[in-house]
């Protein structure tokens, strides 16, 4: 085969170290702390075939055609937001396939390659990959682990030459690390927006998954200037195969994004946006999100107390109100990477921080999931990681 | 709102003037030859309700999370690819939501905004999308009306500096042409691709779509160097609304297009791979093939029949053996764009040629869909037609 050249933005893109570490874990004994997926046994099932049969029924050959975006599910949309305390027209709910496609968009209208844009220096693998994808140069701030982004440090770095054209930010139940913005940085964030003139993207795939204490509105509910960009996503609400999620798109720009989007795959399946909607309207979705808190919270609790347990002398944890994740940090001479395989012969594994290290370091660090994982099982991965780690550290 | 910078990259992009024209026809009394539909009646609504029943039913809540690349649909599709004459691995079978979406991800990987690449003169409005994101040099070679594309002017092309980096084609019932490519020209493209080391992206959403004469292979099935980049879809074959396509990749690139692909949307439903792989198994597509040849046969007659009765002396046209489109050619002063006003007052729309011509001029052709209108209103449009024509001539 002929040495294609390739364009510099693929060149840029990077295999992650992660998948191939993961292909190791076939072993069905393994403990599998290392996901980033919703509950399984909770998964909507004959909820959402008897949605899909009622709207192939229903609503026939319009169901399996091409279709613009459908509105009853935009004006679904609009009213959960509006509940966050975000008001828009049902227009401005574009619809895409998950929030990672509303990641790949925004960044395609905002960044030339080369561009700086912010992002935590811990933050999700996708918000790097799509970045990456897009060759810019990423500052960095960091993330306090109890209060979210430190805004201080936004300002600083919005104010650094070459400017920033973009930033991205997780509020809720962050991925990798567990923490949500308080209101008031929320408010700093969305005022630092308007000052600066700067694009602020917001993902949201968790804020629904809140199982203990009051839920914070979105930075978008403190938009002053119409520059926040939320991103929403059904994945880890109740279905990632449904691959379907929203941004919040200002008005004006909705022509653009549209031609764009258009320009990444045509349209978001209207059998799958119908469907979906159907599921909505039945309200099956807010009994579902309930029992998903209580089972989360059960879980959540279940390591958090393993880890109190094991590892008490040893690391200090995140301690998550919601979402999928806790965040551990180890003393800091271990490598989580290097333990890896360790780990993966005591039949456990885990995500390392440093996957999640936009500019490296964090090799102490440590992504659990317990979303996914049942409680018995929970108890002992904790103690086969305990083991681990306290064999590392001789 | 702020004034917001875009990317280089989204200024380039245009929004169709056939959007806004199109969105003018809500009148239920228009007969639209306007669309690019799969013939509505036909859609198998009732298989894939069933279909979907069974693999949520079987597979449970795998069906509804995140998972990789369903293998059953990769390797049906690697047997039907083999009976076409291209003979790959099923991990080279590169589930995509869509051909669209296989053409953006080549696009990304082969062009540097700036780039050349090589298209017919005449070509498929997302195509045109697709390129122009890369804010790419398009260089453009003509088709053909009976042979496809002229192969003499590609060899020309791809020889002119500065070198294109891609070729994109449509050789199987071209959209808007209607035309197929030639054996023997296939078989060139595929060694001037292989002489100048250039990748060839062969976009075949149309060829299960025959009703008259023999098959003839992809260019894939031609080539010399792994340089022909194969894009199907399943979206006329029976469904466009399961947004399902896929690229054939060369193992050395899958690494690289796994990551790409993810920097896009992550990945397609699997709940929509189980399902289409679960109606493929069931041997559905072959009967459904069929009935739609017979059906489109018919409604493509009866559309030249209508043209030869009321336009013989005034136009030229192409004779389909498949796909959706007939192209009609009018004299050289009348203009098809200026002409749709007259056309929506008479009721009947049809896309303007002009629209699909990368360098602009062609403004005397229009593309018109058989597969989607039934035959007494395929009579009445093109009466319609014909008046709106002849009007315009004095």
């Amino acid at each position: 085969m002929h040495d294609f050249e390739f364009s510099t933005e693929v060149t840029n893109l990077k295999r992650s170290v992660m998948r191939d570490l993961l292909a190791l874990a076939v072993d069905p004994g393994i403990i599998s702390l290392a996901g980033g997926l919703p509950t399984g046994e909770l998964l909507p099932i004959a909820e959402f075939q008897d949605c899909l049969h009622e709207v192939l029924s229903r609503d026939g050959s319009a169901a399996l055609q091409y279709s613009p975006m459908y509105r009853p599910l935009q004006e679904w949309i609009q009213a959960y937001m509006l509940e966050k305390g975000v008001s828009c027209e049902p227009d401005q709910i574009f619809i895409t396939n998950g929030a990672q496609q509303g990641q790949a968009i925004l960044s395609r209208l905002f960044l030339n390659p080369g561009d700086v844009a912010v992002t935590e220096e811990i933050t999700f693998t996708g918000i790097q990959q799509v970045t990456a994808g897009r060759s810019m140069t990423m500052r960095t701030v960091p993330t306090d682990l109890k209060s979210g982004v430190d805004t201080d440090a936004l300002e600083t770095a919005l104010r650094s030459e070459p400017r920033p054209k973009m930033a991205v930010l997780i509020p809720d139940f962050h991925n990798p690390l567990g923490v949500s913005m308080t209101r008031e940085k929320r408010s700093k964030v969305a005022a630092l927006s308007a000052e600066y003139g700067l694009p602020v993207i917001e993902d949201d795939p968790y804020s629904a998954l809140r199982f203990e204490g009051d839920p914070i509105p979105p930075i978008k509910a403190f938009d002053q200037d119409n520059s926040i960009f939320y991103i929403g996503s059904f994945s880890k609400m109740f279905a990632p195969a449904a691959r379907l999620g929203w941004i919040v798109v200002p008005t004006q720009l909705l022509p653009i994004v549209t031609v764009l989007r258009e320009s990444f795959d045509l349209e978001t399946s209207t059998l799958i946006q119908r469907t979906v909607a159907e599921f909505l309207s039945r309200g099956l979705l807010e009994p579902h999100l309930e029992e998903m808190a209580r089972v989360n919270r059960e879980r959540c609790q279940c390591m958090l107390a393993a880890l109190d347990d094991h590892l008490r002398d040893l690391a200090v944890w995140t301690k998550p109100q919601g979402g999928l994740f806790i965040w551990v940090t180890l003393p800091e001479n271990l490598d989580t990477m290097d333990m890896f395989h360790d780990a993966l012969e005591q039949k456990v594994i885990y995500i390392p921080g440093g996957a999640f290290a936009v500019e490296g370091g964090h090799a102490n660090t440590m992504r659990l999931n317990f979303s996914n994982v049942k409680p018995t099982a929970i108890q002992e991965g904790i103690k086969r990681l305990a083991l681990v780690i306290r064999s590392s550290l001789t």
